[in-house]
């Protein structure tokens, strides 16, 4: 049982249903109908007007998002965990042409209004440094942490009067507002986020997340960066279709909530051994290492986080059912 | 009936029901077991050891290969009417961070080794003039024009005394085989190429293309900045798996072919009012304006290429029935 | 006797006298009481309020211009034979990430507004073409001719109603005024120019070039572009007294009018072999390559432009009779 | 009194006179007789062949030595306090297109062995993560301490059997040298260092800092990024004729000790109050908000550090009768 990444996760029959669907001869690009109903589908689903744009990775998302909210000359504040710092090869530094990510401290790899504020105070005003443009936070955190309606705001409050903007990586959103149990709208726009990287891939999707501009304008030149990058795939309307998929009777909620549940199912039998709260699909143990091959040797995969620390993640086509032997196991350790 | 361009065709069954047999649990990124036969089964087309990358579209094919073979300092010679010069807003200036393309003539869209080295000769020798590292053609051409194996030996023997990587942009290749009928090998690496974009998706595939080196050292870094674009698609099995189907039993030959005998159907009827000769899958034809009129009024969509000229592109899927009514009405103009 | 490139002159004593004058304790970079001053001279210069940076070299001028006026997914129109497309190494590219050049053609290496409209009307609209943001023309031109005020204002004309900005290349701009006798801001921001790259070096500075935009605005992320590219010297009054001492008592007038006579006595004494009318510092002569060898046998050094082509650069230190022996051996081939 | 950046004083007569000596006519960019002479001087200061190219800041000196050790999908580690991180507005991100800087700890901003080692070992081997292609140490350090040779081989011994090449950032390279006393190859290149950063405007010079590789085939690309930068001036000899000025006599070694001598004097003054052991021309003191005032009241200029800390820099212009006062008041506090 593979307890090792989200990513690992296959697809959703209702994703690959709409891949047959969509099979048919239509515009190529995002010129077709599919891609043309995403603005409207995610206002809807946000409750005020977004441009929705698909793009085949996490990464090329948060990427583009960093590019329309920062020049080359700028910077922008995320936690030193955040996965856009650690985990992309650089893909904010190409996006944006060379921009700066400035690190900030915060538990459960949380930003807080304070060490984001520490973090921005640091830099003097002038040209011998990189100037401040954007926040960037993850939700749910690298952590399995969700950061609330009010703890956004709080960031925001942060940044809007510095004139920074606010950006969300939400490779993990669907699980952030399952925990979170609000509108999507209250977590972001309401909440002060500019734009939203928001993640189906994980989720039970195949190769489409969601690129969504709370303020459309930024989008414009988005569609530039978009093609230029190669990410601006010749038939579109396979992955515009993906995306209505998930959104569809609110597919990427069910998933999520399942995934969630998993996690939760696991929390329970880790008792003392939760290294932080489980919120989302991650569950972080203090184990041995004993205690580690132990589980792997009941047929568990997961990956060590650090010394003595194990990560646990659920996916969405997981059954309490498919929980229970490694929760049983984590309880008998 | 469309006519429009290939990448509006729809998506090959094999395709699609690959995409359903890799469904399963399987490592993120390209650790999967599809992702990694891919060397291995481009290794054999081409009858000698490649390494060959899945992509998600043309256009970042064509912008590795050429971060791969030129610094930002350089410079790339291409025809004036190439696709990385005209039609990807820039891409290989953004992945080679800056290189410049230098643009040479030749008939029917294709380099002769007198066009290129001439453009080669006009670049003096030191510092102020970005200096030449590569050569990129593009086989089948813009106008649907196919490189022999000897054209393209002779290209190379342009490129190489001058210590130049040689790129072959085959969003066509599949098509310039077909028409050549000859082994992979003979018009790419036998010919003196070093990196080959191999187009799948205008050819029935879905969202994958192949980037394959034929210097297999030239992948390393490539692997880099594949993820730092955010190309590295988290379920890479679902790519892997287009591949792997196109190439069972020599699909992408087949398709190809069907394509190009579509045009040839097409280039038949059209007799004198061709521009090119039709070799591939395109077919550029004088129309006047009112002769466009009444094809459209008939239900065909195309291209206006340029003033009394438009472009056809015949897909894998139309069979000698989808293409008839089109010829008839060509031949009757 | 050089004739080779006005670099290789010497620099004015007054500017050498400026070095001296500042050589006290003040502030670095350009917070200095020399650095302080530009903005108001080149206003008073210009007749109008501009921003002045200094730069040390042309090409970081030019590239910073391009960069203030083009996005790295813009597009900026020049000559084919313009200096920012074959002389500075892809520094366009470099400052502007990437951005393309897209080559117009003009008698003399000018643009006309036909040539420049042509140009422009060839960039489809969509994001598959990288947009125009910018032209860019030289004053002088490559071969020495100069745009009038009428000239600049037609293609003013085709750059303001699509949006574009206006460039212009002054590293001879000195020798171009002289040539017109007009006030320096007819031929600028009178007819439409947004910034200019203001040579001064090869015309008796030594190390120091204005950058002056006349609309102030573009010049704040420009001072972020300058530090970064490491241009914002520390030592920054060495450069301000440069161009003060060359403004002072219209010294950059006088000498480029004494360059400008040197080329027009070579002018009188070429006659039918002028390949370009002489309008500034540099005189285009057709020679066989026997004469050109014997006018290097006579001690006279000079770049071979092309067959038959010779390029004669004068400058701001030669007098009348250090050109008469040029005058008479061109005279008497 | 000034003691707020050694970048305020002026340039040495030495300088000046140089310039004035190479106010002839000669070849432009770096062809001239002066730029021809730096690989020679150069290797006989450092006993060693190099290649060492003029540059007019140390900020782009720094970046294209980076440039030339890293990719831009790599890293290079140095320590949080260096200025490649804080005070160039990027340059290393710009010139390297988006390489990251790891930053790792250790006393006074200096690496050690044991700091650099743990910076590189985060960093897990794969495409996700910006693998490290070198390491920057600065000499003196930001706090104005000095690596002493042994200590530069240790960081060495860490950054050679990765692989990696190594920086130094000299801006104060000739302060470094003078407290150590030894061969200027000593502390570089026989302790492993394969750039160097050569500072030389805080040291009396005017606009010319040197670029040395001690690996010289790293010049050869660097050739070309310093003319796509800019940096390339077209009167490349008062830069040389600058380097050759400070080298002549070792004028670069007595102007060092002086600005040392300086700071001695005022750290002989500090006693408990320093921050810092001062080994170069930097002196950190602990002084209350009061205390700083009342120094400024008596006409001492300075730089605030942090709370409750100031930074003094004294000058190779500055005499024992100059430093005086200031010992004296610090004294007195």
């Amino acid at each position: 049982m593979r307890f090792f990444s989200d990513n690992a996760a296959p697809v959703c029959s209702q994703v690959l249903d709409a891949l047959a669907r969509v099979n048919v001869l239509d515009t190529a690009y995002d010129g077709d109908r599919w891609s043309q109903q995403l603005d409207g589908a995610f206002s809807d689903l946000f409750d005020t007007q977004v441009r929705a744009l698909w793009v085949p990775s996490g990464t090329s998302a948060n990427a583009l998002a960093l590019a329309a909210l920062c020049p080359p000359h700028g910077s922008v504040v995320c936690h030193r965990d955040a996965h856009i710092q650690n985990d992309e090869c650089g893909a904010p530094e190409f996006y944006t042409h060379g921009a700066k990510l400035l690190l900030a401290d915060g538990p459960g790899a949380k930003l807080t209004p304070e060490t984001a504020a520490a973090a921005l105070d640091r830099i003097p005003n002038g040209v011998h440094w990189v100037q401040p443009h954007a926040i960037s936070i993850t939700n749910a955190s690298e952590y399995g942490l969700v950061y609330t309606p009010d703890q956004v705001a709080a960031i925001s409050e942060v940044a809007k009067p510095r004139g920074l903007g606010l950006h969300m990586d939400g490779a993990r959103f669907a699980n952030a507002v399952a925990h979170l149990d609000c509108a999507p709208g209250d977590v972001t726009w309401r909440a002060g986020v500019d734009v939203l990287s928001f993640g189906f891939v994980k989720n039970g999707g195949m190769s489409a997340e969601a690129l969504v501009f709370f303020k459309p304008e930024l989008a414009d030149a988005t569609l530039y960066r978009r093609k230029r990058a190669g990410l601006l795939l010749s038939k579109g309307r396979y992955l515009a279709a993906q995306l209505l998929a998930m959104l569809e009777g609110d597919l990427w909620l069910a998933n999520a909530r399942a995934a969630n549940e998993g996690a939760r199912l696991l929390a329970e039998a880790a008792g003392e051994r939760l290294v932080h709260p489980v919120e989302a699909n991650e569950v972080f143990l203090k184990v041995s290492a004993d205690e580690a091959a132990s589980l792997r040797g009941l047929g568990f995969d997961f990956y060590d986080w650090a010394a003595g620390e194990v990560r646990l993640v659920t996916s969405w086509d997981q059954r309490a059912e498919d929980i229970a032997p490694l929760a049983e196991a984590i309880a008998k350790l």
